[in-house]
């Protein structure tokens, strides 16, 4: 007959069956079994973290952003990741507190929200500083924020946002350098042809007051928004329910339908006979900014004007930007942004105008990922190994590596106990493209074997020369 | 007789008094009250942000430590802010949960905890992945943690630590890189001299354990953690109450008096008759340790071993490192951290051993910024302003910004309408050192005026000179 001993325990890691035949064995593994009381290490859903390889691509891209970014000039700019919820949720509005991470912390009074964005904080920021600023206020900002949305795929509840904001002017030249800056940063992300979207939110205003669409503007132009994914019938009908006129519609659908090359879709506009200040300063607005980015040196085929991109935010009131990727689409916009009149209404009297836009990477990260465009192979930020052969090259070898360092070359000093072979497996696994072997032969020479782990190959180098053969 | 008007309102920002003979400017008045209802843009208590200037400092910092971490080898991480608490809080202890950020949020029964530190994510994160990740692991992580600690000068609730680690060696000579790492790191910041004191527990441990101390090394490591700080009647008072007697009290005094060069100190280490397998074994790996720093070229000022450095936590076992500026020791240790024998016991079974640092940058920011050390006149990233005298220099004025940009120098384009004397006004305010002003004449002869902020000079160079003379 055989008999089991059973270990069963929520905080277990497993259930035991153990055959009594095996009686020390038996201890042995209860023992293991009551050590292995583990938590489970996981995070909460919808949040992300990257793999090393992965991660050292996702920098590449905030680097390129970030330099980009400061080489036109925008300060930097850190606000706590916890805000008032009184002063983060001052505009109300219940679709934005359902997805926040508001909270009271055990035995606290104070209400407290993670920020959503870097908007917000950006106008509580320049209110509170007001009298320490100095405007026009050109600041950029990365930074992580939190959304407690549903999860699903390719949308997370923590991720980055990395946005820039001139505060303090209403140059229409200022509008025109976010094209020019969107086109650094993607040209250097270098994941093929994109293309800027701009429009100018006065020129559908100002077509729609000349029209007479009075109250129901703002929900025409959240139906404007999303002429790309909807039929023409699907857009007249809800233009209908909205309460347009089949004239209405019909002007509607005929000005947006307007399309062309920049200069065309300029004369077009400059040729409509409508008589409206607001649609006059929108398209005076946009012509300046299409001369400045021909200034500017912006190629022509990555900015398009289209009467379409509106941007359904309330809060845009002049330029509006969209930016896609001409290989996917399916991404959405991958940098959006606009001009608005004032930021910071709910802390403050002054009137603040500004322009920026947001770049939103981990989206971006993921569908490339999924994609197959995102490389993840190197496994460290240095592409040099040094490996001493036995422990009696341990000091030859931080040498070799601190005069690598002193050379501002990134290396790594592997010293573990393990054959020659391993050594270079772990070079190898790590993406390493050079290691650099020493033995004895190579300590009492003064030189280095230098093996290139890409072709294969290697050579004796000098210690002195080594620096210049790796640069 | 005199009546007042008397608006007064919890929401409203101030209370008016006002007189009735000015009617029109009373109900003006009133108006303004009525609309001025906004909320006071302010911050949670104890979190902290910086204004442009002091930022780019902070950065400055920021990237000299990340540059050195990546020059070293370790790859970039980045865990989420939020963690279960389950899973953050698995170790325990009272201490910890009281100052931690742990909330469920409204409408959701999952308990999240904000990180308090970056080594309990690294353990999360070192378990969870373990399989795809290639050991020895060096990681850096820089990002910002949460503390509820009653909030003080100096002390944040919010603050950067940039932390690195190797894990999954046991090598002695990994334990050498990091006061080498720090030597570079505070060298760069160039706030004087400073010292890494340099220990190893297992010296203490073996010591102690010949004193046969057994259950009250604990409390006597704790009390010579706090040698520095206190009198040696205070010290000896203590090690009385744990229980020592008084010859071990005089051998725990005697041994940790124990000064001199390095050389002398493990001479004197060396000369001591211990026979205790784990005193010998600390002696040996910080025989091995200075020896490596020495090999790395480490100034023999900058290291020092102190038989004093216990760094209080249970949790280090090995070599263990402090950092004193020389000029500030009132700061404390900037940068400390030690070797460990396992990382992460509460989620797996496998043994990671580890060594690692970290440095907290606000604390050392806000304590040089009271010093006067950290000058923070610069308010843009960009050295160089482009001018525009008036609006029809805009478009000759972009193509010269779109040069410099096409050149890496860092340049803002101001378009502002102004007279030239506002303008220069905000580019010294801003700490710009160059000025590039545009007027017609510049643009008849394609020229620019190149003005030195600093220097109150100028002369007339050619756009196609300009790149060159401001590099």
């Amino acid at each position: 007959m055989l008999i089991y001993m059973l270990a069963l325990s929520l905080n277990y890691d497993s259930v035991l069956l153990i055959p009594p035949s095996s009686t020390r064995l038996a201890r042995d593994v209860m023992i293991c079994v009551v050590m292995s009381n583990k938590v489970t290490p996981r995070r909460p859903s919808g949040f992300n973290e990257y793999l090393p390889g992965e991660q050292i691509e996702f920098n590449r891209l905030l680097d390129i952003v970030r330099r980009v970014y400061e080489k036109y000039g925008f300060a930097p700019l850190d606000t706590p990741d916890i805000e008032l919820s009184e002063v983060l949720l001052a505009k109300g509005g219940g679709e934005t507190e359902q997805e926040v991470y508001r909270f009271k912390r055990e035995g606290s009074d104070t209400d407290l929200t993670l920020r959503y964005d870097l908007t917000v904080p950006l106008a509580r920021y320049v209110a509170e500083h007001e009298s320490d600023l100095i405007f026009p206020f050109r600041r950029f900002h990365i930074g992580k924020v939190h959304r407690a949305e549903r999860a699903q795929a390719g949308r997370f509840r923590e991720f980055y946002q990395c946005d820039i904001d001139v505060i303090g002017s209403n140059s229409p030249i200022v509008d025109a350098e976010f094209p020019v800056i969107i086109n650094e940063i993607f040209g250097d992300f270098n994941f093929g042809e994109f293309t800027v979207r701009l429009n100018n939110r006065r020129i559908l205003n100002g077509f729609f007051e000349s029209l007479g669409l009075g109250e129901v503007t703002r929900d025409v132009l959240r139906t404007v928004d999303k002429m790309e994914k909807l039929s023409r019938d699907a857009i007249t009908e809800e233009l209908h329910r909205v309460g347009l006129s089949d004239d209405q519609i019909d002007q509607v659908l005929e000005f947006t339908a307007i399309t062309g090359s920049n200069d065309e879709i300029l004369q077009s506009l400059n040729g409509l006979t409508i008589d409206n200040p607001v649609f006059k300063q929108g398209v005076a607005e946009i012509t300046t900014v299409v001369k400045t980015l021909r200034a500017m040196a912006m190629p022509e085929q990555r900015f398009k004007i289209d009467l379409k991109i509106a941007r359904g935010l309330d809060y845009y009131t002049g330029t509006v930007y969209e930016t896609v990727l001409d290989d996917y689409p399916q991404v959405g916009s991958v940098c959006s942004g606009g001009r608005y009149d004032n930021l910071a209404s709910y802390y403050t009297k002054t009137d603040l105008p500004g322009v920026g836009i947001s770049i939103g990477l981990n989206r971006l990260f993921y569908a490339l990922n999924q994609e197959g465009v995102i490389k993840a192979d190197r496994q460290s930020p240095a592409k040099v190994i040094v490996l001493p052969i036995t422990e009696s090259q341990n000091d030859y070898a931080a040498q070799v590596a601190a005069s690598l360092h002193g050379a501002e070359i990134p290396a790594v000093l592997y010293t573990e106990i393990n054959d020659l072979g391993k050594k270079l497996r772990y070079a190898s696994r790590m993406g390493f493209s050079f290691a650099v072997v020493i033995g004895q032969d190579e300590v009492a020479n003064s030189k280095v074997s230098l093996k290139n782990l890409e072709t294969r190959t290697d050579e004796t180098v000098s210690v002195d020369e080594l620096a210049a053969k790796l640069r």
